[in-house]
């Protein structure tokens, strides 16, 4: 997006070095991380750093090319079986997200179908340009999830959004701000509420900086007014990210997600997703099959860098939550809408994949 | 309660000086505020250093009596009008709890009630030992309700509570954390799921604490978690305070209460509201008629003292919400439970009083 620092960017070429843009600082510091070593990766995964599903995906896409550029001069197979270490090394950065562990295998499958007479050196740089298609991919994908969605977007309404599924996330325009983008370039009036979603805070760090950065009127709000706000009648549209997709259509997305459609549903205002295909997983039946990152007590402990609750206080700190399908108007796509969300429709818009 | 500090002391008699716990600098520090003027305690309660509806309400007693002190020496008439003056702004520093403009025409009353020939130092002394009569209530008050309610704490359960209800927001051992201390106290073992409650972040930075100091296992979380714990069957009882119930049942309290309301309706979990009939406001016909604070952005902007979103960023920041009668099980008072929550079961309840 115009105006915005990128979120992963390889400069140099593949002697280059890898900069990951460290959100934890946004908005009072725009600062990259250099990446030359895979722990630098993995960690600023970890720590979200990097965040959004599908910004994790590129950076771990690249993440695996930094991971195994020393190796170039082994053997091909030795080569590959560091790849491999490597591969499973970052997947396990976090759990959740599947355009992770997604993007890794897509990169490490690259390097598996070179020809036997490549050697390592030609293994890696089919992975390099896997990981630079991955990245150009991303920002192709976002654009035609905005395209696909624009039209939900209520003119002179408000829209509601949760944590940050923008160009922040992305390795493009976002994913659920997207649609709002789109809409805007296409001279649709609406303001938004945006979700400061604790507890890191990604609406009012992330989501707030990004839409004003392109003119698009927006209100931040306490995570817990969303439910009275839509009682009022004050939101017609939700829409959201995802980091995962089951087979039949539940969706995982930060903590909070489901509180927000649980009473998009009470008061009638549709609730949207919007997503890549890379996000969903059909692997994973349901919801209940997701697995939920735990995270640290310190990030509920705290707030705005300073402790608010007393060091002795336990916490539990979910980082996700499951959406059942039911409550999803539709998932907005790169190749259209899933809706009505279920097992039937997801079948058929992965199937031709 | 035992280890906690008073959230309201009145120390020296008459001639003596009001004290106000200055809250919003817990749990780093202990701290308190003098009030020798009523500007002091309209401050106070504007900053939230006195919050909670009960210890509002006691605070505004004690201030209305540290307003008017110096006139004692003017006519009973003169004093009687600057009385009505003073009880005037200081039921304006806070819309939403009627506890403080029911204080304060209690005690307002009770001067105009002296006889004709008391003058101005005997109504003066009037209204002191009315303020000093409603915070001896408050206590008995919270145990009375704590007796009433405790039996519906589930044995082996979880309770989840949002903001703070407890000894803090009274002159006794609280309102909804009353229940749990009484139901402690009779052996019961449960544990505490603590809504963080952005913005003011009462839920970590006072029930945590008076949890803790009562020996009570909690556990913090983000608000924003409360409805997926639910949905994944981690709560079984559901009990917060109030800032005002209407005739008909519905309740004014801390924003984020309506969404734990809606969870709890979805997930079959029993939401329980305790309040002192204080609370009750049968002028209010519904929760739509209960003025709704707005506070500033800068609540929403900030956390943990830092700012979080830039300083440009427009927030809405609504003090409370309205939770419809049909989402309340039950109200717990000093006078038993109200169950239904509907206008002919206030009626009733309010009736002979």
């Amino acid at each position: 997006m115009p105006g915005l620092p990128p979120t992963v960017a390889w400069l140099g070429g593949p002697d280059g070095t890898l900069y990951l843009l460290d959100q934890t600082q946004l908005p009072a510091r725009v600062s990259f991380r250099a990446c030359t070593h895979v722990e630098h990766v993995w960690e600023a995964i970890r720590s979200l750093g990097v965040r959004g599903a599908p910004a994790i995906g590129v950076a771990a896409a690249y993440g695996l090319c930094v991971a195994t550029r020393p190796f170039r001069g082994l053997d091909r197979a030795a080569f590959l079986s560091r790849t491999v270490e490597a591969a499973a090394y970052l997947a396990g950065a976090r759990p959740t997200a599947v355009n992770l562990a997604w993007a890794v295998e897509r990169v490490q499958a690259r390097a598996q179908q070179t020809p036997a007479d490549s050697g390592a050196d030609g293994a890696w740089r089919a992975m390099f340009a896997e990981a630079e298609a991955i990245a150009g991919q991303d920002a192709d994908i976002c654009r035609r999830i905005g395209q696909a969605g624009a039209h939900l977007v209520p003119r002179g309404g408000t829209v509601l959004t949760h944590c940050n599924a923008g160009a922040l996330a992305t390795a493009g325009r976002g994913t659920a701000l997207a649609l709002l983008y789109e809409a805007h370039e296409r001279g649709v009036a609406f303001r938004v509420l945006v979700d400061e979603t604790r507890p890191l805070l990604q609406g009012a760090r992330l989501t707030a900086f990004e839409l004003a950065a392109a003119g698009i009127e927006a209100r931040l709000i306490c995570d817990s007014a969303a439910a009275s706000l839509m009682r009022l009648g004050q939101v017609q549209m939700v829409v959201v990210g995802a980091d995962r997709v089951a087979a039949n259509g539940d969706v995982a997305n930060k903590i909070g997600t489901y509180a927000v459609a649980l009473a998009a549903r009470q008061h009638g205002v549709p609730f949207y997703v919007a997503a890549p295909l890379s996000t969903f997983d059909p692997r994973t039946p349901t919801g209940d099959a997701i697995p939920i990152e735990q995270r640290g007590a310190e990030e509920v402990r705290r707030a705005g860098g300073a402790d608010v609750a007393a060091p002795s206080v336990a916490c539990l700190n979910p980082a996700f939550d499951v959406t059942p399908a039911e409550f999803v108007r539709a998932i907005v796509t790169e190749r259209g809408l899933v809706e009505p969300v279920d097992a039937a429709t997801v079948r058929a818009l992965l199937g031709p994949g």
